[in-house]
């Protein structure tokens, strides 16, 4: 037929492509190569030769599990290796692309695809055979994050891996499963190692978090990667929203009684994969958490999170010193400074929510980074998602790091599933924050009173 | 960073790519545009839409199924508008080349890998967002091979889903599982329904391939499609090489004791999703079982095939027809004119095995399609995975599929562990058909055999 | 401490009555007795022995695994055996009664109760020590009912047989698990084989009853006989009662959306095991099914049966033989004659009506066995459970069984949760049967058809 | 049929036993009685009465849950008027004896049989109908052997929740699954609780115990109770016998490689359930581990204790203060006395082991409490398994309780299959000791010692 000889003839152009690399390989294994004692680059290209075809699960097995043992100056070497010697070739792209301009049909075009995709990915599809090595794969990549600072020409690599995980860990291929008390101790091992908003401080805190009636707690996983939570999202059910976080994480409170739950509370959301970085998960997590808590806790009515607001002191800082500014006045910075002080009285604290409030929704509203994006990493997340931004709470966090990052300033984000299509597309497309009213009006009640203060 | 830079700069690349289509999709939609009367197209259009980053699981979910209650006619008609409103630009991939052509730098290469790659591919991804949809996914490339013949320009589009399931139903990803009489009914069923080499007559015959302590099955799985095997092999445990198909699938046999086992023998192999067509899970299958019934049962040292050879006897009579053969003579012709009755007596037998047998050792060892290649199929696969060809079986199969394809020839290919890698590259490398001194010794046979006819 | 020397004190009595019965099985076994050569009643009492309590596990998995191959007339021996030398001892009983008669204390009461209880009980539990051997036991105990026509001593053994087994199958030990396509080829084999309502043709007709959108059927198992179901019932989802089973079970016929269902019909219960006869579970399961149905079906407000009436074509038969009858007239035989035939016109059938529906009334609400008991079993197991007979169907069971037992007569059963309670006690204490004013009523139109037709 | 309705006449006693016990419960029920207010004792009246046989499983779980509710006090008074209220009835035992003594056939034993059993039993058998009762049944005893040493009277009922738990509890229904670092954290958090040999003193020191490749944990678990351990084993693997618990614990140690291993060590057995006291497990546990680990590590050749000797320093005082004795001379006594500090110098090691080495030795083989036994507890359960005393290790364990409670001694026995009957019979027939030779030489050691120090 010839469709699948349009096929064959793609993979023969794969194959072809692969098997020049693999010459060296070729020399060096003949047919005494043993596996065991290769350097890990010519195993890397033996896996795209025909020995490859046929003992692909076992060099894929060797070399993940040989990689896992090396050093890590070995292990950036094999990176470097992987990334220069598995590129795509000039010399055949250029060839490939004047068949395709002589005459763009859908067979020149597919083998210009073949030729154009680099020889790497197919190596990381290889090394992705043998059961188990999903898992040391996003290590690797991990790896290679460290070490890009040190070896920008690596960003090439990570675009292969990121393209494949992108690819292998979409939304339709993760499950969702909720950890609670009867969950195996090496999944609740992991979520107490990677929780990064609020730590989780003993399995005492942890058990706190996920035992009882009013909290739940759920996570993305991977069939391929079963011991290893993606992201997870901790919520606590509530009859109001949250204005701080010692409530909900207090050793001591009273249980809500079923019935009363009227809010899910999502507190925080940690992604646990570094070698994940850059594939999204959030946004599906939130979003199907609140589709299965809809459907089995009708009472709820309400979406929302508690979230840190991480970049906002350090905004301020840098407004206090920038004399330009006409977002502080003198008497602000006296107030802030005064802040400074480990314990602050009432009376300073009202002075000090006069400064901070405007200041707060300015960093949200009208603050932007030189490029025009919104400064917080948080409300990126969050608005991207299509949630709006509902509620200011100063004092909220006095944790060490709830005053290091935002004089302990925490927001609300409201998950609202009728107007999540049309936030996104306004923040996606107009870069607009969606905000509630009281938001927009704490940003006014500080041009009143900057105009109160500038005469 | 400048890496994350880099690979947004990308991800904005895909974006505006994607966006460039939708603009009729917006145009529709608009703020009240309601995916339950969208056309399809225009859904996959919206799909890649800042709105489909927003509601992607949704449409996602709408469109499969919507598309599982179309007519075949308009099933096509969808596929048609997939393959064309989301190629990739000729004239965008002109300009990336021609950025690439004069520094071809990682990011330009990687600008032109994103422009080269089709839309089509990102359409695929997100589709599959919405849990559940990888089956329907299958099953849309399932009537997309259909449709091929009429539509060849479809090619493309089956190219893409090729290049994602070869990703997605990468060996790693994949489950094995054994199927025996403790196995679901709905996956039972589809063992019956799939068996593609002997016919499984009712569930009193699946039950004696499945339930005896002598008789194995195992098939593969994706976690995504967890009810439906993959691929699944039927396996014999016996105490010698079968030469006949008969005594494995008799009804009454006795059941042969554990320790007396030293013989896997695969009997059949099938392929369950023709959605899966090209994407190859065979040879891991064997491979696999073959560990695996290693480890269990360390009586086993043999592991062979009773397999069918489905295009013998269209050869030898296509040989017959051809009067300049020299393989056949015309004594031959009347021994096999007279075979066509349907019982044969001993003599007769004896008269077709002298015939029959060097015929199908050339088959296998001389014979070849005009391109040069082994004509049996069963044996391109065997021969690929780096089996032997160890025995030829006349008068195996005398079932009516048996006698009409093979005049009832089965053979065995030998799995050994030893000489996979090396039989596998003789014959991806110089074609060459490794096959036991018996094998060989049957065609010389008949060489003598013909010169003994050909005065 | 007191209470220990208390306890410790029984079990030693205990103790003593077995050992004093295991002296032969010492003499035999000695140091060199090997238990795979001892005779199984010389086991049992090697079971009661010290050396039992070392080795309880390896005898007791000996004597089932052994016993489980013998011929029926051998384990009938084995059975007796067991019933007559593991019996209580007359002697032991008067003399641990007169130590209690003249001081009754707690003491003295449990000491005559350890008397009193026959070691068989002992031996019974210790041949469940080994895991597995529970199953075995319930087939002994059916081979044991098997042989109580011809050895009515066994009536003892059974009594301590069933004292365990309604103390091992409680009903907080059971488990309920729904039965439906995806469920185990072995146990959906165990359904079609004890279907005893309306027999299961095939595994296609098996599939038409569990896996429809409206059919259910559900199960009790037992932890310990985990591929065994106990009983199970099957269910419709209807929109109203049902007047006929024929509907049910039809091969073509539509299947109700879910929220048209009201109405859950039990059109079959069938106990599994005979070895536990006597122990009842259909109650529970009902009662269970009932309450599951409600919170996942919360459409449903009515739980009826469609049962058959096994016992009314017998008793009519008789009624008709009688001549001294006053519920039969001589124009009643001639009609029911008449419909002896295979076919009946509708005329017939209107006449049949008129004579069958007040006798099937009747044969409910009045006629009563010798000793004062409803006539029909399917009656007093609804009826004790609770529930009210609430419709005559007659014609609705035309299978060659529905005519035969009850010229094809069917009645509706209705569980209605708030006078469960009620209804069984009126049953219970008064043998009232609770029946819906429909049934009464056809009661009283016989009666005015007699006195026409009695001049 | 004769036999059921010897079986009926049978439940008959029963029931009618029963029913004169619920006249008042029936009194106050009447049609109104709701059970949410009914005084718990009127309910268990209730569970016997017409209204329970149709409503047991919600008046049960009712009984159970209120009671769980109840203050320590009301469920002692609870406790006692199950006791008293449902004892068997003197006169009518009287009566049944009479029949039976004047015909002792089986139907009259069986009567005498339902007659002596006291209804309590009864009672519960139907507080277990609800699921999830089964535990709250063994919390309930649990409190019952809390109140036994202030209301004796209550070992009558004890007696009958003990005759019940001997039946659920039997070895053939409990469940052995290995726990490690996978299981539930509510399953862990149980054993860190229950460890009563070695105190766990955190998650990471479970996480020791359990994770590493040469340790082992198994529990039993009963169906019913699913989330509780009944009694578990920890084991070490090792490649000797060890001599010293503290190697064993260390947070820094070597892990042993798979094949090295050639010794299972029971260092630690604990009981979870103080409800299921005298209802024995260990025996079984410690043999069905012992059968798991042989198949599945073949190179472990040994399987032995590690084991405290928790009677050694009482008794050893005892004899100290004891001027008549023959075992200690006042040079011994010195050596002890010396000991009492904290540290102790090798000199004064050597000279306690050369005191408290025979003493230890005669611990076990000579030293008897008044009723003839051996005194330690914990020998007494291993010899009573068959164990032989393998070893004594004196300054074995260091720890607060070791040292209080046995001058830091251990001992090893040791689990030999082929000897383990034998061991057992002459232990629990003649009360023999089984010892090694050394254990052996150790007393004689001291005879020399001693006879040395008395000219």
């Amino acid at each position: 037929m010839l469709n699948i000889g349009f096929l064959n003839e793609l993979l023969n152009t794969i194959a072809h492509q692969g098997r020049s690399l693999v010459d060296r390989a070729r020399g060096l294994a003949g047919d005494a190569g043993r596996i065991d004692t290769m350097p890990l680059a010519d195993l890397a290209a033996l896996l795209l030769s025909a020995r490859g075809e046929a003992s692909g699960v076992v060099i894929a097995r060797e070399i993940v599990s040989r990689y896992q043992r090396l050093e890590t100056a070995q292990r950036h070497a094999f990176l470097l290796a992987l990334n220069n010697s598995f590129a795509a070739s000039p010399d055949d792209i250029r060839v490939a692309f004047s068949i395709y301009d002589s005459e763009p049909n859908a067979r020149n075009h597919a083998r210009l695809l073949a030729t154009v995709e680099p020889p790497r990915q197919e190596v990381i599809r290889r090394l992705n055979l043998a059961p188990g090595n999903t898992g040391g794969l996003v290590r690797m990549r991990e790896d290679l994050l460290d070490a890009l600072p040190d070896h920008p020409e690596l960003a090439a690599l990570d675009n292969d891996f990121r393209h494949l995980f992108s690819s292998w860990f979409n939304r339709g291929f993760l499950v969702l499963r909720r950890i609670d008390w009867s969950s195996p101790a090496q999944i609740l091992e992991k979520i107490i190692r990677y929780e990064a908003v609020h730590a989780i401080e003993s399995w005492d805190d942890l058990r706190r978090r996920i035992e009882p009636a009013d909290r739940r707690c759920y996570a993305f996983f991977h069939p391929a990667l079963i011991d290893e939570p993606l992201i997870f999202v901790e919520v606590a059910l509530m009859a109001e929203r949250p204005a701080a976080i010692e409530p909900i994480l207090a050793e001591k409170r009273d249980i809500l009684a079923g019935p009363q739950a009227t809010t899910a509370v999502f507190y925080s959301i940690s992604n646990c994969q570094k070698g994940l970085a850059g594939i999204s998960f959030g946004n599906f997590l939130i979003k199907q958490v609140v589709e299965d808590l809809r459907r089995d806790i009708p009472t709820l009515d309400t979406f929302v999170t508690l979230s840190p607001v991480p970049g906002f002191r350090r905004w301020v800082d840098a407004e206090c010193a920038n004399r330009t500014t006409t977002f502080v006045s003198d008497a602000d910075r006296a107030v802030l400074a005064a802040l400074d002080g480990e314990e602050n009285d009432p009376e300073d604290m009202e002075d000090a929510s006069r400064v901070l409030l405007p200041l707060l929704a300015r960093y949200f509203l009208e603050a932007r980074t030189p490029s025009g994006r919104v400064i917080d990493p948080v409300a990126r997340f969050h608005l991207g998602n299509g949630a709006r931004l509902e509620r200011l709470n100063l004092f909220a966090d006095f944790s060490a790091k709830g005053w290091r990052d935002s004089y302990a300033a925490m927001v609300n984000y409201l998950y609202d599933l009728k107007s999540i299509e049309e936030n996104h597309e306004r923040f996606a497309t107009h870069g607009e924050v969606v905000a509630s009213s009281a938001v927009s009006r704490a940003l006014g009640s500080r041009r009143l009173h900057k105009s109160d203060a500038t005469p």
